[in-house]
């Protein structure tokens, strides 16, 4: 064709999950695949209330070209939510963001070189692997026990532009990572003049008790952190956002501009509206108790119908189960039976930068209902079940 | 610090607009800087009622994570609306943006490397050089004469990434290119196999007469084409689109995944709620009226009230009328005088890639009233006059 693409345009790939999620939306498949919250819980009335009153009370400022910083109302309610949290910044810290995924991607544009090392937690969110992949860096996985990365493997991240890590509920492993961990993980960090990308999507979403405080607390000027209103309000709205230490702030700004100008001031004006009150402490309460009994109809089912020889943890919070097969079975290759015995899964092997372990899944408790994560995961156990006898 | 930048950070600088701008925000300053479309002209009662649809109408799917392609009614309406403009493409070749911005990042993105030359106009729009240049292009602007890019000059930007022009009523300098040069360019680039990036926020904000078929319509596999809802709706929303050649499209689209997965749904189902009846049949004409006199009110003021010898074209749309003062004259020099006497501008030399001419500045006619036009082009005039008379 007459046209030339970038040496970087090779990184781009279609995402995986968004393959599968085109074959789940088949009417009649259990999709335990994609990451999407419960529709549910999304707060509709109150939504609308707030989009009627801003297009009332300030309809003009709201459908206007906006500053590139964000609105401040929501960049000071962003710094006040985190001091609760043990993460003292400045509102003008505050970067909001076209969901954290653009996050991901400044951190990217302004971090990154051809062949700037990146470490990451081992497996990892996919997202930020596509968001870092078209600045060309060689990714460094660390290696993780079931506690988090292992401290003393940092070592091998020396040098690297940062490291990328989700210590609340990770998605993929649904993952919280203890205090006393995070301790020792920041306390090498320092150790090693490693940054750290701290990726906060679903630290809202815990059962029985909050997260320990965020890694940014243990270094501020070490740590970039992002957080979402994607999983606690709705993530059609696509509103996140960074805070960044002051010295990167600006080039992060920047980059942002030359992006999108800025984030829909009207989304912006309406989750505020929507939030400043206090809202949020008593919707996502409501949200958490429907995913952790979601969550046990998932811990059920795998327990009644997973053959011998899996494993899992069971998530304190988030999303997701985050499942091991005996050896020898490949649930890249046994996803098209799954499908065809009518239930979707994410093959672990897309969350790995590298050396992908191909007998792990990812299955999200959060979008389908309790009586369909049964029906779902019995669907499974019986795939996975005739695959191990079928073993040679 | 601990952060190392990566090297196209270097090329990330604050807007002189957006600096410009913060200045102008003091009250009692008339602004003719910044392009931003008249609040009064948003339709502020349709946004209403179908913001209050939709959310009441498919409140989940619009609050819903959705397709990195966009809301497909739209795109529908997208191909449809450019079809009666002389091009036809399939709705499968329109990506959803946030904002045209957005579209100009993912071209940087996915067709430039270090080094890249890509062909501009001279001068041509601020947000466009800034959008590419994280990516390190090498720029060659084309010079213009008052019909646009003179086509013979385009044999220098042979073997350039892309050639890229805003057709209709450019940013900054209002011109409006006929069809005798766009044919002529159109067969030049076709000659030298040079694409092209068709930039298109302002063709509907014509006075008189629409503007000729867009360049895509000549060689539709050779021009990648962006559109925008921020001048006939309002730019709050953050929405805009790339028509994309068929080849071009799956690393545009893998691009815009991962930057920020998806527009938000939620804008795209309320625009496409207020447009999809003919809204803008009805809507863009009050547009054009408002400006069409408040571009005649600076006409009016410019010729009352500029010194001697300072020179500008008349636009025929869209926002801007581009000035040119006597040789000797800095804008960007005076531009402290003229904020001191309550009037600002951007100085015309943001607008040049490389070799600015410093005695240029960009007017928006949009933004204020007829009356504040009025009494801050008089109050521009005063400042120039004396640097004229206080020129040695």
């Amino acid at each position: 064709m007459t046209w030339t693409l970038a040496r970087r345009a090779e990184r781009l790939n279609p995402s995986i999950i968004r393959e599968i999620l085109k074959v789940t939306e088949r009417p009649g498949i259990v999709s335990l695949a994609g990451g999407l919250p419960a529709a549910e819980g999304f707060p509709v009335e109150a939504m609308r209330e707030a989009a009627a009153r801003v297009l009332t009370e300030a309809p003009r400022e709201a459908l206007q070209y906006a500053a590139s910083e964000g609105f401040g109302p929501l960049r000071d309610w962003v710094a006040a939510q985190l001091a609760t949290q043990g993460l003292k910044v400045d509102a003008d810290q505050v970067l909001i963001t076209t969901g954290s995924q653009q996050g991901l991607d400044l951190a990217g544009k302004v971090l990154l070189d051809p062949g700037s090392r990146v470490a990451v937690e081992s497996p990892t969110y996919l997202g930020a692997l596509q968001a870092f992949a078209p600045y060309e860096p060689e990714f460094v996985p660390v290696d993780c026990d079931d506690q988090g990365p292992v401290p003393t493997e940092l070592q091998a991240a020396r040098g690297a532009r940062f490291l990328y890590m989700l210590p609340n509920f990770q998605n993929p492993s649904g993952r919280c990572i203890g205090a006393p961990r995070r301790d020792a993980l920041m306390a090498e960090c320092l150790r090693l003049g490693l940054p750290v990308l701290e990726d906060n999507p679903y630290g809202d979403l815990w059962f029985d008790q909050p997260p320990a405080a965020p890694l940014a607390a243990h270094a501020p000027d070490q740590v970039l952190y992002l957080g979402s209103f994607s999983k606690v309000l709705a993530p059609g709205l696509r509103l996140g956002y960074v805070v960044a230490p002051k010295p990167l702030y600006p080039k992060l700004l920047q980059a942002k501009q030359a992006a999108d100008l800025h984030t829909p001031g009207f989304n912006q004006r309406v989750v505020y509206e929507v939030i400043k009150d206090g809202f949020l402490d008593r919707h996502v309460p409501t949200i958490r108790a429907r995913y952790k009994a979601q969550r046990d109809a998932m811990k059920a089912a795998l327990e009644q119908h997973l053959p011998a020889g899996c494993r899992w943890q069971l998530p304190d919070g988030g999303m997701f189960f985050w499942v091991e097969l005996p050896e020898g079975l490949d649930t890249l290759a046994l996803l098209p039976q799954a499908v065809e015995a009518g239930v979707a899964y994410v093959p672990g092997a897309a969350f790995y930068a590298s050396a992908p372990r191909m007998n792990t899944l990812r299955l999200s408790f959060v979008t389908v209902s309790a009586e369909r994560i049964t029906q779902g995961v019995a669907a499974l156990g019986r795939v996975f079940q005739q695959a191990l006898e079928s073993q040679p």
